[in-house]
């Protein structure tokens, strides 16, 4: 009898888990993940350190440097089977010093904006720019305008985000076209400079940046930001003083590309290591905050993942690999090197992934995944629901996963993103709003944890 | 045919929604509720002016007495069928002018302490007192110290909540106990005073407070509540320095009850205005804050219902009312004014709750509904989980309301909390930190939409 009960204890709290191995065991693996993760919140102290003492980390700066060398240290400490740089040829853009916004008009009184150069953009004259002021509403706006109204003019878009979608990225995806190539399609009508409503559903007073896109056969013209209050007030000014002027400086350098990496670190599969589970974020972040929400919780999550499966000796069947990618924000060159690489080797068959989780939609409350998946893989994610009903996760639908892990899909992949609370996600985003103190330690940890049952999860089954 | 579009016209955009109405136009409407609200945040800017312009308002104090006045004026403003003040008498407790909390050692050095006086507690002698701490986990630890031990000491309460909860109520219920409780279990074995540690499973510098409970058999004894981060330095002092005193001073001082008053506001029902929708919150709130999350936040809420239904039109077959309850954290009062009178008229026939919505879990995103009802009921209001699906409303379970409400039982009504997301709100919670600016428009908005959504369908259905 005494051997009986050794053998149910061993069943019961062993750590390495078979092939089939019951509901009832799945439950309680998750249980421990979670206890874990809100009992010793890791991720939460990494991300102090990552907001804190490193900050802001746009590619090609010095503190994107320190960030790699950090966390590179931070896997190295962790116990891993692997930890390595994956080297990435990035842009270096800085905005520089100088970065003013002033409305001029005897009607309308002077204002300083709350402005700042989009991502890319090119300077200003070294003495500013000052001229009239054209507002539209979109590029259709450009044509019916033409380049008789808009030559030599600032072009302000100033399309608000629709308050009403639920999910605040649809309300972004709604109006982020201004800010990604207003400077283009204006530039083509003889505009001097754009000034674009921040893409975000909230009224603040911070502009949120991001990047652009120039295009080859136009003038790159200098291209800001403005918060939402100061686009209101301008449409205001505009109002009663048509005429008024606008004065735009910016110091905006580009560097010759750099070399910065992508840092991995990994958990060796016991049965299949050639056969990845990768999970990431984006160590890279805009200038103007601490990165916090973006990404810098996804990159502490998906760490977290593997120090989750550390801290329960958890031993994976295939290798779960974390990928903190540089460069989401600017060029997305680290999602293709590390795309062009691990597909060169699943050609040569030496490496495979079965699945990639990516974690870029804010640190908090997760609501459950957005899964890029055949309907076979659906319905065997999908009967995962009621595993994680206690955990709040509900959400488990068909849809797309993430920028850094989109291009694996050509090995098969199921690629999943993890789905955040989006309510206070613009707030934040890209702007010097997206500090440290805005992530709740319970809200990143359980984001954590969500991940890690999944990962376990397909570990088992795949 | 022209008068055939008219009539598919009307129906699509009537909106007196008769019996039998379609779940394509339950659809309809929600979605108009949805838009309604996150195009116009009128809750977010009463909250505003609860929060910035009046404050914190326990109850029998002024601002308590200006917070009826504003709502009633608001409700006035609103073009409802009718609007009044239900009498309560009110227990009436101030702080005073003096708290303090100062840790006295030679080894352990002298340090000030984040404390404040626990709701309802007896003063401390005018020139304060001085003793020395005894640090205890639990009721039971006071049993086996006994009186030898406690008597003339300061008790220490210092039971972490556990932090691994999913849902952060089930973390404060495992420790709320020492606040409630704390000061009539300690004077029994002769304790001068307590100290209690927060309870919330966040670690901060705000002490809690919050309400508790003395028995008429044993002395009422001074008692504090003292912040997590403060608790945890406490607790550490005291190994360095067992011996260690602290000097506690509290100027509380307990009124004569007053009268104060229960807010209330209809729509009259059209078909049955003798069958009430009662939807509400809290007006009343602790002193050390602005009462935001708790719960000026659901009485804003509950106020948007009503507000909802006039901007769209929504013309309901039953009455829908709105209660800003009086009384709430301190003695319940408001609560048992408003459920002895609404017996009283369903005992005579005249009026009869069908249903009751409490919102008093905090401003943050809502997750879905806390529902007391049978069966059968619960058969019905789960078959409406498709319509919130889009917005994020996911939560439909079995389980208590709220105490503003629960007396509504004994009517047969349908009781039914708002269930929001709970990570933050311990965070916030029954300290000075629970301010307006922790409050998301968005969020606000969306709990507001959640329960006019489900209200127009109870009214459709009931």
């Amino acid at each position: 009898m005494r051997s009986m009960y050794f053998i149910i204890a061993l069943i019961l709290f062993q750590t390495h888990l078979p092939d089939g191995f019951s509901q009832a065991n799945d439950s309680l693996l998750i249980r421990r993940i979670y206890t874990e993760a809100l009992s010793k919140p890791v991720a939460y102290h990494n991300l102090d350190y990552l907001c804190n003492k490193i900050g802001g980390r746009l590619c090609g700066s010095s503190q994107a440097e320190k960030a790699v060398q950090w966390t590179q240290k931070v896997l190295n400490g962790m116990g891993l089977d692997t930890v390595y740089l994956q080297p990435v040829m990035v842009g270096h853009w800085e905005r520089g010093e100088k970065e003013t916004g002033r409305v001029v008009s005897v009607k309308a009184g002077n204002h300083n904006l709350n402005i700042c150069a989009i991502g890319g953009s090119v300077p200003t004259p070294a003495q500013g720019l000052s001229a009239g002021i054209v507002e539209v509403k979109n590029f259709e706006d450009l044509k019916i305008l033409g380049r008789e109204k808009i030559e030599g003019n600032v072009v302000f878009f100033n399309r608000e985000a629709d308050p009403t979608p639920i999910y605040t990225f649809n309300s972004y995806g709604g109006s982020v076209d201004q800010r990604a190539r207003g400077a283009m399609h204006a530039a083509r009508y003889g505009a001097v400079a754009v000034i674009v409503r921040s893409a975000t559903p909230a009224h603040d007073n911070y502009p949120h940046t991001g990047n652009q896109h120039y295009a080859d056969s136009v003038k790159a013209i200098p291209a800001f930001c403005v918060s939402t209050n100061d686009a209101d007030s301008l449409s205001e000014w505009l109002k009663s003083d048509p005429k008024l002027n606008v004065f735009l400086q910016a110091s905006c350098i580009l560097y010759p590309d750099t070399i910065s990496y992508n840092v991995i670190g990994e958990i060796r599969g016991s049965v299949h290591p050639e056969e990845i589970i990768a999970v990431g974020g984006h160590l890279d972040s805009w200038d103007i905050g601490q990165g916090a929400h973006d990404d810098g919780a996804g990159v502490v999550q998906t760490i977290e993942v593997l120090r989750l499966f550390k801290a329960l000796n958890f031993r994976p069947k295939h290798t779960i690999r974390v990928v903190a990618f540089m460069d989401e924000e600017y060029g997305q060159r680290g999602a293709k090197v590390y795309a062009d690489e691990s597909k060169r080797l699943a050609e040569t068959g030496k490496q495979k992934h079965i699945a990639a989780i990516e974690a870029d939609r804010g640190g908090s409350s997760p609501q459950g995944f957005s899964i890029d998946a055949s309907d076979e893989e659906m319905k065997i994610v999908s009967s995962w629901k009621e595993l994680f009903k206690p955990y709040e996760i509900w959400f488990f639908e068909k849809g797309g996963s993430g920028v850094d892990i989109r291009e694996l899909k050509s090995q098969g992949a199921l690629l999943i993103a993890l789905v955040t609370d989006s309510q206070r996600y613009f707030d934040y985003h890209h702007s010097a709003n997206d500090t440290f103190d805005k992530v709740n330690v319970r809200e990143l940890e359980l984001g954590a944890a969500a991940m890690a049952g999944l990962v376990s999860l397909i570990d088992r089954t795949w």
